[in-house]
């Protein structure tokens, strides 16, 4: 997919399959007169927004009733005159609708096109436009929120305020670059520093950022993990009962680990319960234990269950110190507080790690695990911070931060200030590519043809 | 689901699951002023039939961006004052948009209640709300056909037609009950003759193509029935290759027959490649005709396909008269005509049946031969006609026509004008309850709980 094409192009903008209602887009220079030429009315005078009841024909036949809301240029999503056919969902409709379309003058869009065409005619940038295609996969509340809030322009801002950040910084050395042969400093090397600091900070922010923001978009996948009889899985049933609504299994898992889906507060976690160190005969035990470390390596969060009647602090720690690693966090569960509560006894644990005390048969405490589950991944992160999801972004941003690092090394080494310019430059240019401000074909190509067809 | 009630409804009306757009209508009195309570712009004033860009918020989040468009009472489906919301088509969206209605004052709608609403509001008969669903469920030129031409009210007026003369009938059979101490006879026997003649023949053509309509509707079963070798599985082939596009195999078919469908000029056809008379051993070759001719039983159309080198007339009429039966069309198929045509040679068998001479190899006469299945199908039944697809159209057009052949009776034998006016006013009621004119809530919540939600 090339620069934008002046053609008018259709695709079926509704979910595939039969409905009351199926809505096909129309969009392009010649999307009013297309409409018309299959519509029991002329469209091409009327005002912009507004609905019309007809008929399509097919020469002689009445294909369907339908209504066609008509969109005027700079009015429209894509900038470009539109027309949005609303007709009866039947897949016949649809298809022979979309064919009188195509031998009418159109041509079917391809995935993405029609917001690659919002971006061309200016009514979005290239971050907003990849947040549609977020949004419409969005399946919890806080990656729609992200998502919402990077379609809005938020994120835009953000990075615009880092730019602009950036060429002040850049004016700066550049001013004393002109001046350089007369050996003046215009601009003050503690200033400098302090603008790099503040440019590192925030750039190292948004990059720390993708992990949370990555893990939150593909649900935060928590493991579960414990000795036999633990209640690991009275623990899974107990978290998914209470939301039984929305649990899904995911298909294809395999049947080692079983995996559930879980939206706590707007959050998706992706539950595992391990093998685990489950099995009584030492072979079987060391495969048990090598899955579960595997699985605690792909995870963000640690789950470790145990039975507060069975196993005393040492054991506890003994435990965690096999399952611990960087980055992981972990949240212990001593279970079985309807037998005993030995909070004291456990002391070793609970001034260690964040410990909830539940009774996973009685469901008593699942609240508690449920608020530890949603502050150990949003650590660090408020509701007002930019969240980056996007791996292209999390690319660019980790360049800028590179150039501003080689900055602050050339300041440092007392390089020249032109040099130093070049890798200014270099982070503006890392940052105008997310916004799309610096593109290619190639790139916008890669970009939209991740989109569905009819956006 | 009993009479109509005043609340304010709302559901998904595009198919489910995800998709670039989705939309949600919202019905009832109070549409305006709810979707105002959610949406950035006052609703109530603006006029019918506008489109406007705004967002959705959720307290102080914003959940979507959308176009609303409203129409006011009269000039709606449903014929109350309504909106449409096109949001973007995550599910997440969908389900939190929902939700935010249901506690703005909106009740999900049930199946079908927009339809039953535009009914109760005078928007369309009963026959052409049913038409609705069965052009939303339509996948197959003719079928569509069918169901657009009753949704536009082609067949309500075919009805009231009928009615109409019904009525004329009653008027002139309840003048001669006034004046009947005075044995007057104001109805002419032969006019009365005459127009029950009509109106016998008319019912008799509408109940009888309602099992053409209802095997257009689900498909014409046609099963590929002959020996071994005579190329029934090479035929089959050769007529889907043809349109390999539109052919897809059904799911859950056993493994003893092979059943597919092809869409020939609009029609659908579905084929059943029989295991057939094929086996040697004579115990499964007993099953493998009990078997074919059980399929022979449940089809409309028997393709009986032989090996010209192999089989002469008589041996062809052998096989026939063991597949033959009522109602069952034939079309005899010669294969091999690449290897010889014994078209002479096969007199007895062409002056009795429709045959077609094909290559199935060659893909020679393919065309012939699908020409042949749509004559068949269609025999007896015009592009004019109307054609009853609907189960409960059929019933109260049977009982009609069993009520004027009571009143045919009852002339015949002489009895009183007045048991006559009864049968006509049961033939009139019996036609009246297909538009919907007289209707309980049973068969009104029966009709529409089998539409989708959100029609």
């Amino acid at each position: 997919m090339s620069a934008i094409s002046n053609d008018t192009i259709c695709a079926l903008s509704t979910a595939n399959g039969m409905g009351a209602i199926a809505m096909i887009r129309v969009s392009g220079a010649q999307a009013l007169e297309i409409t018309s030429k299959i519509f029991s009315k002329d469209l091409t005078l009327v005002p912009s927004h507004t609905a019309h009841f007809g008929t399509i024909r097919n020469a002689e036949e009445i294909l369907d009733e339908v209504v066609v809301t008509v969109f005027h240029a700079g009015k429209s999503f894509t900038g470009e005159p539109t027309t949005e056919i609303a007709c009866h969902g039947s897949v016949f409709i649809q298809r022979e609708l979309l064919n009188l379309l195509l031998t009418s003058g159109c041509r079917m869009a391809e995935p993405g096109e029609f917001t690659m065409r919002a971006f061309f005619n200016g009514r979005m940038d290239l971050s907003q436009a990849e947040a549609i295609a977020d949004l419409i996969h969005s399946d919890s509340k806080k990656v729609h929120q992200i998502a919402m809030n990077q379609m809005r322009g938020g994120y835009s801002d953000h990075i615009a305020d880092l730019k602009q950040q950036l060429m002040n910084f850049a004016s700066l050395i550049e001013l004393e670059l002109d001046f350089s042969e007369e050996d003046v400093e215009f601009a003050s090397r503690t200033e400098l520093y302090a603008l790099l600091e503040q440019l590192d900070k925030r750039l190292t922010q948004l990059t720390e950022s993708f992990a949370f923001g990555n893990a939150l978009k593909n649900g935060i996948q928590t493991v579960i993990a414990g000795r036999p009889n633990a209640g690991k899985s009275t623990l899974l049933n107990a978290l998914l009962n209470e939301e039984r609504a929305i649990v899904s299994e995911i298909a294809g898992t395999t049947r080692d680990t079983i995996q559930e889906l879980l939206i706590i507060d707007g959050v998706q976690f992706k539950f595992i319960d391990t093998a685990g160190i489950r099995e009584a005969s030492d072979e079987i035990e060391r495969i048990g234990v090598e899955r579960t470390l595997t699985e605690v390596g792909r995870s963000r969060v640690l789950l470790y269950v145990f039975d507060q009647n069975e196993l005393s602090a040492d054991e506890v720690l003994e435990d965690l110190a096999k399952l611990e690693r960087d980055g992981l966090d972990v949240i212990v569960v001593a279970n079985k507080a309807d037998l005993a509560d030995k909070y004291a006894a456990l002391q070793l644990v609970t001034e260690r790690y964040t410990t909830v005390f539940i009774s996973a048969k009685q469901k008593d405490g699942i609240d508690a695990l449920k608020t530890a589950l949603l502050s150990s991944i949003g650590e660090g992160f408020s509701e007002m911070d930019t969240i980056v999801v996007n791996a292209r972004h999390y690319d660019a941003f980790s360049k800028a931060l590179a150039d501003i690092q080689n900055v602050r090394q050339g300041l440092d080494s007392g390089i020249p200030g032109d040099l130093l310019a070049m890798d200014i430059r270099s982070a503006i240019r890392n940052l105008a590519s997310i916004t799309g401000e610096i593109s290619t074909d190639d790139l916008l190509g890669n970009i939209f043809a991740n989109f569905c067809i009819g956006k």
